[in-house]
């Protein structure tokens, strides 16, 4: 991209607009999704999409920025009827308009797979989107921090989702 | 490309100038591609060529960049017929006027390829489409976010597609 | 991002405006969580979720940055029955808008994991929490620093929780 | 070359000014190319000297650059007989005026050749060219992306070539 | 951080403003710890939280940053009994708002562990916690460096902790 | 070089003043050379020279730089006779005095050559030599691409050389 | 640290404020320390802490820096009964606000340590407070310079310490 | 060398002040040097003390510089007899006051040399010179281009050399 | 230390401002040491602890820096005893303000020492005092340059040393 | 050094001020040295020491700069009586004062040399002197370039030398 | 040392003023140090001592820097009586106030040292004080230049040393 350095009075440092108290809040029980996990409890997640338009909608759609800083395998172990599992780890940064920005790794692994392909293609992709997710909450509850507080899963699993969800407008 | 430093008041920062609303709509049936998958089921996706005509639409055609930051040839095996498997991961990045910018890994592969060439030709250049489309969705459903929402796809499948579809004029 | 020079008197440094006073203050007990350790005693800690909100109210949504500047595995132990046992560490950069900056090494491990997945997975997310959480006390009591302090300590012990907290607004 | 800054209230950014609707056509059937493929199938595509005529005329003559960023020789082959196969990927970027670019891998191959020498020189060559007009395609349906849509190929199948073409003058 | 270049006659050089009467003076006994060492003596020392608490109170909470710029692991043994020693240096600076700076190395160690995470972790983390002790020290007596005057020492023993410690309000 | 700063009004960013009509033309029959290849066919190419004498006249002697950014030597084969065989890739870049470049690869080989410098010496300034002619075809017709149409180069075969070439004043 | 550019007229350079009078003084006998040395001679040294409080004097606390710039390990012996000896020299430099500086190596050194942790921390502190105290003593005698004249020496063994030491106020 | 910003309106871009008239003539015969070659044949060609002279009065004694960019020893061999044969090959970049440059391959080589000291030495300075005319040939005609004419060098043989030759003065 | 530029009238460029007149003065016999060397001469020389002192009186104490830009260990050789023999050559350069600097080598070394740290430590000392003195003596008579004028020594020894020796002040 | 940036009215880029007439001319023959060479045939050459006066003359004594940019030993060989051949390549740079440059490969050799003292010393000095001597000539024939004519040189054989050589005054 | 940049009108580039007819000067005999080389020739030389003063004359003692830029142990021999032979290169660059510069290869030697210590010292500081003198020469016939005039030495050889030498004041 072309460098501009503009000395004009009309320029001035890129500020980050968000409303902080949306930042504040939790996230309804529309965001949160669940599935079973081992000894058939409920475990409740966000969906890499659904924290993708949290940021989008919070930040601006020319808000936030994401990289994949550094991508490490970090185990590839073939059995012996040629069965894969391995495991990727993806340190993500995102960079907000203003210059903020916060890192974390995201992980993404296969257990047998039937092909490397399979393994590789999906252990990628899940560690940057893990890392994206986790590197996102540090922002705080509404780009998924609340997911981590206890007492926040007791109540979602108990409410209802709203009928249809009014987006911000900016 | 010349480096130039403008300090006249005429000039402003490069900005990203996309109407907002665009960008959190989903996108009409007329965009979803879809081909059986395993088990018979139909399994939706966009094509590239779509993506890139959607980011030239949405963002203008000198409004973003794209660049392979990264590939990566996971494996490479070849059987005791010849046949070639390979997969090749590629990271890109999206880069738009104003700075903004999001990156993924996109894969490519070939399972039991004749040839060496066609494998890694194959599989290069897929890594790359598919890359390009990870990081685009980043930017919001009309960029194909859309795509892993599963409400959405039960829809889309029942949906008609549009005679035909009006460009965008900017 | 782009980068911008302005010279217009409007222009000022980045400034911390976080209020010093907070800084000084210890935490309340609501933001204490206590599990048993060795020996059956009462260990009183800090959560990765509620550092994060303590910084993000203290210093600002924007006020803030993090970095994982370096990751360091520093054993992998198999035994023989395929148990895994390994050690990361994770060395993390806080930065403040005003560009004061501390850093300290966080520590993850698994000790008998039945997959490596899961065991690099947890070592490398506990590693960059716990660093955030070491790099961020030293910007005093109320980010954690008071957690060191065996008399407080004691009488955390015996303090009851609040009933609701009321959040900082700016 | 001479590194310039300007601060008179004459220098502007470059501008990428080719007219953005031109970039939304597709290509008449006198820019395709086709040939038969395997199972006497018609293949279409364009060719490398076309597509270099089509960039210089939409963007103009030094309106776009272009430049092979990395090149991998995937492998070598030899058999008995002292034939050689090889494949060679490119990966090229293509720059405008204004600082837009796009990048793709590119490939070149010769299945069995005489000679070191012509397998190489062709792989190398062929893997530039497709490079090429990979990168530009990303520019839109004018520059070589219509040739991905069915559609498309279709309908060009069956339309006479027009007897003259017109050039644009800028 | 966006780098900021201010020309504004209200934009000064960072400055030191800690008051230098506070560095001069040795600490009070109730900022040291003390144990009981090797031949039952009892050895003083001021605690890592005690240290951070001192440098915040002094040099203001945005008037000074730490890091780590190297750590060895120096060596590893593991006896027969598996249990683990090792031990850790850790170059430590600490930068004040001015650009003053001191650097020093500390040390972490552990003689017979149990576990390697635990080896590891402690190593680490208190290599990190002494060296910034000892580069803070460098910054006078009041942070730390009357700790290595004998006369100051054997006073410190007999003198009582006074009641409750006034804290400096900037 | 002496490094150049200038700010006065007079200064202006080095534009390619080249006619645009120019780059548009396909080349007369003077400038094609042939000689005959495999099968008796007659093949038509554009010498070095000529190349070299086409950019200086369309470009200005002081409008074009050239350079070789990447030599490699792919093979280099020595038969039981003491006969060399060898190939040499040559990466050139074309930029014009505006900043516009092109690159492309090309290639040098001598088969069975008496000695290694008769071999070296030719391979590598050949492989520099179609190298440029490579890239500066990317320019348009007049530059060398007409060479690539077929349509052309039927045409060409029938034309007669005119008797004497008026050049280009500027 | 945030990069400052200041042009107001009331910016200055940085400048060595210290009164040179000082720094050609000779160090009074309460600065100097002493230890009976090999064949029960009396050898006279500055201690670190001594020296630490002399450069904050004399520079100010805000007037001095210090950095360790390489550390080597020049031997590690371990004998038969697994005492541990080794050497460690630290490079040091120190810096003054107006940009003057002086380096040199500082030495730390362990026989027959019981432990390596022992052995490597003793010696990697030793070797940075001996190389301070060895860059400091190049900016004068009163910096400890005074300890390498023997007429110097001589004297101070004679003299008796004063019963109090006056600190020089900025 | 003093690096030197001036911002006067008197500074100017260095320019290219040739007269592009005599680059596009070619040489007369005086300028021309010959031997036999293979076959009894009349080889033409430059001499290196020719071009410079050629180079500095076209361009100016301070209008353009060379350097050699790279040096590759292709190969030595040594024979039974102890004879050197040896081969190497320098880029040389040839840059006029304005920026414009070019580059080629320059070669030098010696076969069965009585010592290794005259096959480097020879061969080492045959490459630069030899570099330095191809990179000035680029410059058009009467920097040599000239002599790769076919048509230009049937006449040269037939014409006579001028009793004496005018030198342009600037 | 924070990088100024300051563009206000009053800032000067450093100038060296010491005495010319006194580089050019030889030394006075209170600055010569001597001993005993091999075959019973007379050696003279300079202390370090003199060369320090000359310089912070000639350059004033904030007019020069020295640094130690490269030590390399020779040789290091234990004899059958355990007797350690090593050589130790530090490059080490001195910097006045104004910008003037002189390099040269110094050497330390140490045969048949009892301990590996004894040798080090004294060998690594002396090459930067050796080192130093060896740049200084570049600065003239004055500076230690006239140690080698074997006029000069002859009638140092004949001299006698000043009763007390006035200081410059400045 | 201390770099400066002028922004006055009365600074100018360095020029190249000397006189081109001067640098046109041939050499006299008071310049040429002449040594006998293989088959008893006079060799005529240019001193070193001449050289270094003839560029002082021209282009002054603060003038031109050189530089040795690179230095290889291409061979040493060692024959049984341990005489030492050796041959090393001094790449040289000279720079003039306006940033116009040049550069060759000078060579310097010793054939059965007694000590590889002797060899290494003259070889690396003689290469030097060689490789300034040749870039110098490409200044034009005053600076040596007309050595190389071989008109000149029968006509310098039979001149007789000056008496006395008048020097330029600049 | 601090980086100014001054843009007042009193600021100028730094100049070098040293009388250019001192440098066209030969030294007088009293310069010029002699030795009885092999066959009991006369050697005659310039000193270290004398180059270093000269230069402190003629440049300034502010007017020229002096460094060491590469050192080169050519060759280490320990003989069967433990005699070491070695050689030493050193690369000396000297530059002006004004920016010019000259380099040289020196050289420092010792056949059959009775210690590795002795040799390498000797070696090391030789190589600089050789490399200083002959990058000095460069400079002119007065910094040494006309040692190498064969007329100048059979004079100087005859003249008697002026009975004292008038310094240069400036």
């Amino acid at each position: 991209m072309v460098s501009v350095r503009s000395n004009t009075a009309s320029c001035l440092m890129a500020l980050c607009s968000f409303p902080e108290e949306i930042l504040q809040k939790s996230l309804g029980p529309e965001f949160i999704a669940n599935r079973v996990g081992p000894g058939n409890a409920k475990l409740f997640y966000i969906e890499g999409r659904t924290a993708i338009n949290l940021a989008n909608e919070v930040f601006g759609y020319d808000g936030w920025s994401s990289e994949v800083l550094e991508t490490v395998t970090d185990f590839i172990d073939v059995d012996d009827r040629g069965r894969v599992s391995l495991g990727i780890a993806a340190r993500v940064r995102v960079t907000l308009k203003c210059g903020t920005y916060h890192e974390d790794w995201g992980y993404g692994s296969f257990e047998n797979a039937k092909t490397k392909a399979d393994a590789f293609e999906k252990a990628r992709k899940e560690s940057v989107t893990d890392g994206l997710k986790r590197a996102l909450r540090l922002f705080g509850d509404v780009m998924g921090n609340c997911i981590y507080d206890k007492n926040y899963l007791r109540n979602i699993g108990n409410m209802a989702k709203p009928a249809a969800r009014k987006k911000r407008k900016s």
